[in-house]
């Protein structure tokens, strides 16, 4: 399939809940993995992968991944992709594409990326002061600020008011950081595909998907999207699209708005399994964590067909402090639904601390179970 | 739900294949698991359970997995059973309860407990010299000649000759061997039904499979068993009340055969999940192993309905050696296939090593998938 001869070793930079997921779909197809990541006992070492404990961004922890693994991927794109684009050039597998990873973690040159191949993206423009502020302002209507690289799950998205300026955006961002801003769009729904690629480059793509955001932060996933069959046909061959753009292997999310005219805009694009696609470890014929392994291991995708409608709800921090599980028996006492808990301490505010899972015969039945185990867990 | 508040630490006697998938269903749930194996790093520490290096019956390494867990459970009967009792009674929770486990692993004493609730059985008799094998041949007919203990996957099973007597019995069991003989029951299926028993003794069943065994190792199964309701009904209720007859929560495995007049009889049953439930994790709703978690540490029960017509079939070591991995790619290619690898090395003949998973949309088909599969893969 790939030039490695059966390669046995995964690498994964991050070793949080995605690098945990992929774990334990890696384990059963009898693969190892190491991972990268700065805190010990991460909770993917906890499911059994070997740690080197460093930065992600770390070149000697990254150089010892490469030397004790057949193939690199990673969690998370805010990573040193220079480091590994050097350990590619030494021979080393990562994938996706270190340039692909690239061109993704720099928000701008994702947007420039999209718009230059022809996708639909919300208009934006690059701004570096005062006078770029202004144009963007005249020229785009509502904006949002955002910096390049390194925003996620909101931080670093600024919605500029009325009567905001530049000293509003240095004091929000600080006086170094590198922005862009992009013309709001009024939303109906936000969508999101998630799509797996072997290393032939053939790609498959998971059932459109409806997100729902709290406070920025992905906080509800219906599967399927409740939309039309056409708004999911275009969903799907725009997100089809996107990834036909991107050189290697893997999972790929893209995030999409459907505006009020039912256009369909493409938000932003992740690498990398993602918690939109969380519910296909219950709710599709082959998980994300599985296809990511299949995938970067140069292996045949599994089907990324529904099995049953399926909603995910995020248990999401709501203070800071030592974890104390609660109502985990009546969450599981509900029909259909799963917790997957992510084996982080302390609880923080705003972590992701695990997720809930419903399956039933209507979306609408998953979501009311799903919201209602969720409601009765507090970590 | 039970006498423990919140219970966090799972133990399990044993840290092979059935070890592993507990815990690979365990850790989502948030829960710490420690084994005790005799092997280091078995294939359940693999995935990040902490083990106790400690042969199955020594009271040291048992009485440190009581002190470091919240709730023990087993993947295998052939323990000491004693040790277990002494620690329970020192206030150790133990589940299913090691008096179900000690009047199982003792298949005179299982038999007996049996036909003593009025379960249909073969019949059987004690054995301990020539005068009661003589009566047993002439009593039951055909006869096979069974270790009381310890005999597994066939080991410990001697179908008895015409010409053969009791020298041949000491021949193959030694002298010392506790015995009892059994009718051969000329059978049209063998099936299975896995049940589930929560703290509170509520049980559930999961659909009655078909066994398809070579050399006395379960070497197929499919889900569900191609027979009429009537019979699948029956099975279902006589699995039930074997069940209700063992004291404690956890997984259940009751096999059963159907004779040429489709009478049933009760074969045998372990206190454990169970290699006709492995196609659970693909077919079912919950799987074997996910409701053992939530048996033993006081959670309900999962839905243990079909999802999916299921086969899965073993992959069974075939020569002695290195692990040598071929074919996982061609595997999975197929539509609906899943491997399992139990990350045992090295590869013996007649260990079980994996096994393979396809659901499809029949058994036929499913059937045909998995055993395609497993034909490509060698190890």
């Amino acid at each position: 399939m790939s030039v490695e001869a059966n390669p046995n070793v995964l690498g994964i930079v991050g070793g949080g809940q995605l690098g945990r997921m992929i774990t334990l779909a890696a384990k059963p197809m009898g693969f190892e993995v190491v991972v990268v990541d700065p805190g010990p006992n991460s909770p993917a070492a906890q499911v059994g992968a070997e740690q080197i404990v460093a930065p992600l961004d770390d070149p000697d922890g990254l150089a010892e991944l490469a030397e004790r693994t057949d193939v690199i991927t990673a969690e998370i794109e805010h990573i040193g992709t220079e480091v590994l684009l050097a350990l590619q050039a030494e021979g080393a597998i990562a994938r996706p594409d270190p340039a692909a990873i690239a061109l993704i973690k720099d928000k701008l040159y994702q947007k420039s990326h999209l718009a230059g191949h022809g996708l639909p993206v919300a208009d934006f423009l690059r701004i570096d002061g005062p006078g770029s502020l202004a144009t963007a302002k005249t020229h785009l209507g509502g904006i949002i600020v955002k910096a390049r690289t390194g925003g996620f799950d909101g931080r670093g998205n600024l919605v500029l008011g009325e009567g905001q300026g530049w000293a509003d955006v240095q004091r929000f961002f600080g006086p170094d950081a590198e922005l862009y801003a992009e013309e709001i769009v009024p939303f109906r729904h936000e969508l999101a595909v998630v799509a797996a690629k072997d290393v032939r480059g053939r790609v498959l793509t998971y059932p459109v998907v409806e997100t729902f955001q709290h406070d920025n932060i992905c906080h509800t996933v219906e599967a399927p999207a409740n939309i039309g069959s056409h708004t999911a046909r275009v969903a799907t061959e725009i997100a089809r699209e996107v990834v036909d753009g991107y050189v290697g292997a893997g999972i790929y999310a893209v995030e999409l708005f459907v505006d009020e005219y039912d256009r369909i805009l493409v938000n932003e694009v992740a690498p990398r399994v993602h918690n939109s696609g969380h519910w296909t470890i219950e709710g599709a014929e082959t998980s994300q964590f599985a296809n990511a392994v299949r995938a970067v291991m140069g292996l045949p995708l599994g089907s990324t067909e529904l099995r049953t409608p399926t909603c995910m709800v995020n248990i999401i921090g709501e203070r800071n402090g030592p974890v104390e599980l609660r109502g985990l028996p009546d969450a599981l006492a509900i029909r259909g639904v799963a917790v997957h808990l992510y084996g982080k301490s302390p609880t923080r505010q705003q972590r992701k601390m695990g997720h809930v899972t419903a399956t039933a015969l209507t979306i609408q039945e998953a979501r009311a179970a799903a919201e209602h185990a969720r409601s009765l867990i507090t970590i």
